[in-house]
């Protein structure tokens, strides 16, 4: 294809003011949504076509939900915005001298830039072990570790070997954070529960299950006494949280640690890691050479405005964004924070478009922290209210329902959940995609 | 893996008569139900571990539903049946003699065996037009194909050349039956009215949709009075059906064609093949040098009870079978007559192991044809009666709805249709999976 401009202004469009949102989850959606009356044309870019559920993506990777249960269309979300369109391209560079986001050889100019363009799994430098240990950040990810996970039980009752189907039953887990809880806890469910009566070798429920955690304690962002409470709910389910334990390799058949001073090898048939999340290459093709401006995280750290030093017109929020002027720690990678920067950065672009003064700096208002341990069982923190257990999980049940961004998928949502609590099913749990990368 | 043999009598059967039945299709699947009672262990190995409601299998293809709303793993289906177990497995062949199966390097010994392996899409010796025009057999053709039609869309959005919108805007499906129908009819309903309002740049009703049928109608097992309803039906839609055209190949960025004596060229952006299913290669591996059991789509010529000549022991039913010994003409590759057959089979091993006279022809009692063409539209043909339209597409949703195996699978798929008849809308318009295949 030779070089290209596509044209931002939309035919007939009055206004000139051009933003350009790139990403299109939380932050990028929330974004295009709050300038929705926006004096300007917005384009949203994103590599997918659809606008992804992340809290729920667990859910996908066990079995429980479909992907299309949790992604709706951006185009579908957005097409009654006539100020907006929408382009599916991969964005491979920001040319901020020229004010141009660069998608291969064709060009997008911009006035201001939104980047929102998320994170990525993280692995320390070792991206060698994403083979082994696959982390959970897209619909890929989450179907192919849907198919390891359920090939694991396959393969294990087909073993005539006592050590290898021991090994095909152990399911570790790296990172004791949201996302890993959820993960342990899902395959704590499936082992006793779901698979229960499946198969005719092997006993589901003798599966064990590893919770690691490299610090002291699961769930860090809590309380301590709701990490002790998603703790127990983690062992009533049979998974065993080990904390203090840091990875020292992982391999084609299992993990090799280190707790404290011991050093300990872990045979295991499936390995996920949901230790780290690093924001997207992105940041760095937007610093340019000034990489002090990028957190060890490779988020980068923004003005009180959400705005890069020196780039007035351009904003970063969500995960890629370090913003330290609050609490003097980065808030944190959730959606919560992506959606309140997203409406803030919008505030500063109309009352700039409308001639009157923005608001200097944006504050986050806490709207508390929600886990998931398996059925019936989370915990929730909201400035001084705990909760934990079931009513937590009423809680967090409700709040993910409505925070689905269709009501169709909420429907279908609430259909499958009411389905699986009732009969401890998981209709998802298909093993599809291509199946090369198994490292069996 | 060393060379294994996995034992077939499950521990504590006292049943000695071993029956493996290869596919879990509608053949095997209702095989193994309708011995769930039979004095004898049963083994079902497939290669995945779900049934597949093929008949809906373009809705995935097209955005409407979900993989797992149509499948149901076969773990879960056949979870209480105790004289029953399940292996996913890869068959790579059957050794008659010795009456074992083959597994790569493990076998699995069999009495009596029961072949329903189904068919794969077949392109006449043109194996190569697979790449650029993509059959319908699995999940995941499914979703390449729902791929390839979305980011179709997408490209034509993004283009500033007339001609390319023009092609990547132009939709060919090969093949006028009742697959080739519903697809094409689809892509109408889509263009037409889901995508209506979602783009800048193009209008999708301005889409070109092509159903090119060889012969000279569509739908060509029905009656011809249903056939001239639902070519109605699909120009209503806005597709074009041509029939009398050949293809003569397909290549990266369109189709050949031989209608009549005229050649033409078609330019087109997505090229579906839904013309033809040969019998999986296991037919072959099954007659050995006896290749004359076999019929031009590979099939078996099978005996009236349908076994294979000189192997009483070993039935072969469904889309593998030809069994024309009712009509002259091999019976339709359906599910009314692979499951009609699974009973079948599965009531002469029953009489044989009860020691009474097996039935010894066996005989179709025709359930009727249906076809659906797009939104409340549809043919039926049973018998003298000839339903189309709305009644015919009520028949149709009804018939479909209740075949689906599982409750859950008939609630998900019954709340997504009726939300995508009202809104119009599709939700699982996702464009996923590897892109690498993309002949663009």
């Amino acid at each position: 294809m030779a070089a290209q401009t596509l044209p931002v202004t939309m035919s007939g469009s009055p206004n000139p003011h051009r933003i350009v949102i790139i990403g299109g989850g939380f932050g990028g959606l929330h974004a295009a949504r709050a300038l929705r009356k926006a004096p300007a044309t917005v384009t949203l870019i994103d590599r997918r076509n659809f606008h992804l559920f992340q809290p729920l993506l667990y859910q996908v990777a066990t079995g429980g939900l479909s992907p299309a249960d949790i992604a709706s269309p951006l185009r579908a979300i957005l097409r009654k915005q006539a100020n907006t369109r929408v382009l599916m391209a991969e964005v491979t560079g920001i040319d901020t001298a020229a004010r141009r986001v660069h998608m291969g050889e064709r060009t997008v100019p911009y006035d201001t830039l939104i980047v929102a363009a998320g994170g990525q799994t993280r692995y320390f430098g070792h991206d060698d072990w994403q083979r082994y240990a696959p982390g959970l950040k897209s619909i890929e990810d989450a179907l192919a570790i849907r198919a390891r996970i359920f090939t694991a039980f396959e393969r294990a009752e087909q073993s005539d070997s006592d050590s290898e189907r021991s090994r095909l039953l152990t399911f570790v887990v790296i990172g004791g954070g949201p996302t890993g809880g959820e993960l342990a806890g899902a395959l704590g469910e499936i082992a006793r529960y779901t698979l229960k009566r499946d198969y005719r070798n092997i006993d589901p429920a003798s599966a064990r299950i590893l919770l690691l955690e490299a610090g002291p304690r699961i769930l860090a962002t809590m309380p301590p006494s709701l990490s002790r409470k998603a703790q127990r709910s983690l062992e009533r389910l049979g998974v065993t949280v080990r904390t203090g334990c840091h990875v020292r390799s992982v391999d084609r058949t299992g993990v090799d640690l280190e707790c404290g001073d011991r050093l300990e090898r872990i045979e295991a048939g499936t390995v996920l890691w949901a230790a780290g999340v690093r924001a997207s290459d992105l940041a760095r093709s937007l610093v340019g050479e000034n990489t002090a401006l990028l957190d060890r995280a490779g988020r980068i750290r923004v003005q009180p405005d959400l705005t890069v030093p020196g780039h007035p017109e351009i904003f970063v929020i969500g995960d890629m964004a370090d913003f330290s002027h609050q609490t003097g720690e980065p808030l944190p990678g959730i959606a919560p924070v992506a959606i309140s920067q997203a409406r803030f950065a919008a505030r500063v672009i109309r009352t700039r478009l409308a001639g009157t003064a923005p608001p200097a700096r944006y504050r986050y208002f806490d709207r508390g922290m929600l886990a998931t341990i398996g059925r019936a069982a989370a915990v929730a923190h909201w400035g001084p209210i705990r909760l934990s257990g079931y009513p937590a999980w009423l809680l967090w049940l409700f709040v993910h329902l409505m925070k689905l961004v269709e009501f169709e998928n909420r429907v279908l949502v609430f259909v499958q959940w009411a389905w699986n609590y009732f009969t401890r099913s998981r209709g998802a749990r298909l093993i599809t995609g291509p199946f090369s990368d198994r490292p069996y």
